[in-house]
């Protein structure tokens, strides 16, 4: 154990509660500790950063809801009317929208990031969604972002999503990074019916055989990612680099964070796994990746909500080990 | 289904989400709103009171912390050093503390809630831990103590609680409640090792022993009962009379639960479970009382610190309720 880990231990083991009786929050509090080189954590200007992006496969009829919805949606984000919206404001984190790739025109004046790689990535049916150009943009765009948000005084981070078809991409991504067969990927997503579950099984299974040769992990990603999904995978990468904190939303989120530990397995020590999706197969991939969320709410909304909503626990972690007394300074007897 | 709880629905169902995706929030907008029966619920004045009282049985030796730490963190949480203190701040909660039955004298100066009733309950190994006056008063005071709350515009109300040995209180109401044998109502408590543990259960099997006659509500509740799990019973009964939400802390504070729930099995529509606490039993009275915990963070510490570290949570439901934009105003395509 390090001096710095011993110093936390010691911190956290003479607050005024029994040893370990605040469970989890005490895991977080060292892992912030940990992250930031402190026995006094702070969390400042906490951000999250919602990447759009369309995807080429919806053609074939993965998802129940019209891929013009992204772009519905990202002007709800932009009128606040979003679940995302509404948590952040809540508590009180800076909401960011990125166009990494919608398949549709945003006037320059809009209060956008304005970071489209493409109108959408191709159909992965017919040809890898993105070209290895593409892919490479958008990892360096995420990486900039990311950079910009830290230059501002941000030293948390959280990563949302939004984009029709998206949960196929992940599902692609994860069944790749994880060798696990696609069956044990795919989930209903927005609300898929028995029938429309079968049929995206179906279509991603076809994916998957057309390019059998997409075996490392640029490939992977740009054969089977979303312009939003490798855009977000730059950006957990540079936010571990900077000494972050990331937050981790669900299944989406969690497959760019399996993107991003396929390059750098140290990625894992900045982030917080903020909730477990009722996604099928976001539990797969915590256990692949041997961790676990701090909330299941049985959310599956995307767009960083479950990012959102655990902040305050984080908080929480961060402020019991900055403020609570110790058995010393209360006069407090011991066990 | 009535009409409110089918306009809640529906105003839960057009939100711009798939349908569903908000999971548990859902669950907890239409409960909120249900209790204070309109479409648009607001929570006022969120307020947190530990009761505390100390527990004759402690002699016996069922705690590894010794009884004067029942006072001790009184003057801990009146310097605002506890756990408790910290998450309340954090999340604009005010906190109160009264004095239901603590073993020590306290200025009346101190800004307590001074509802003594006893130093300290007798030891159950030899008689009942009170008599039923002190029972019928404890809860009479609870009843009183949120009602001078609920005047002065509270609608959300939390208990908590402190006192060395409570867990060997709440684990023998538990045991009469759920009718269950005492080993699968007994847990660790603050810290207690194999050997404390098993003592522990010794001891808890003799105290039900001695009194084979204790066997409607009041009975049990003067005969196992704490002053502070009895002076919460009341108050629980008096918040769902007037309509306001319950959040309801960990082990010790659901055994209060049990109690009211013998004597008006309505209060469940006005609980909301904030957290299952690490302490054995805790899960076994949530399944008695078919319900489910919000989060699940390992907690173990009591004090009302569940209650407050999952109301962001709950603030997160009725904020998505009255804030979200729906399909319609914000023109976003429906599946």
């Amino acid at each position: 154990m390090n001096s710095l880990t011993a110093q936390l231990k010691h911190k956290i083991d003479n607050k005024t509660k029994p040893l370990g009786a605040l469970g989890t929050l005490e895991d977080i509090a060292l892992k912030v500790g940990t992250i930031q080189n402190t026995l006094s954590p702070v969390l400042k200007n906490p951000t999250i950063i919602v990447f759009a992006g369309d995807h080429g496969l919806v053609d074939e009829g993965v998802s129940p809801y019209p891929k013009a919805v992204t772009q519905q949606m990202v002007f709800n984000f932009l009128n606040e009317g979003a679940a995302i919206n509404v948590f952040c404001k809540l508590n009180n984190i800076k909401l960011l929208v990125a166009d990494a790739g919608i398949d549709a025109e945003f006037d320059e004046s809009l209060p956008l990031i304005h970071a489209k790689i493409g109108k959408g990535t191709k159909n992965i049916l017919n040809q890898p969604a993105m070209s290895s150009d593409e892919c490479i943009k958008a990892i360096a765009t995420g990486s900039e972002i990311v950079f910009q948000q830290h230059e501002k005084g941000c030293n948390i981070i959280g990563f949302g999503e939004m984009g029709i078809g998206n949960t196929s991409s992940a599902s692609l991504l994860m069944s790749k990074f994880c060798n696990l067969p696609i069956e044990k990927c795919v989930g209903r997503g927005t609300g898929l019916d028995d029938e429309g579950l079968t049929r995206k099984v179906s279509i991603l299974k076809q994916a998957i055989e057309k390019h059998p040769d997409a075996l490392i992990p640029t490939e992977i990603l740009s054969t089977f990612g979303g312009f939003e999904i490798v855009m977000m995978t730059g950006a957990m990468l540079k936010a571990a680099e900077l000494g972050m904190v990331l937050m981790i939303d669900g299944f989406i989120a969690t497959s760019a964070v399996l993107s991003a530990y396929h390059f750098n397995k140290h990625i894992l020590n900045n982030c917080i796994f903020c909730h477990q999706s009722d996604e099928q197969g976001h539990k797969l991939m915590l256990d692949y990746l041997n961790v676990k969320p701090l909330i299941n709410l049985n959310l599956r909304l995307g767009e960083g909500t479950g990012a959102a909503v655990a902040y305050p626990i984080i908080k929480a972690a961060v402020s019991f080990l900055n403020e609570m007394a110790s058995f010393e300074s209360a006069g407090v007897s011991k066990a």
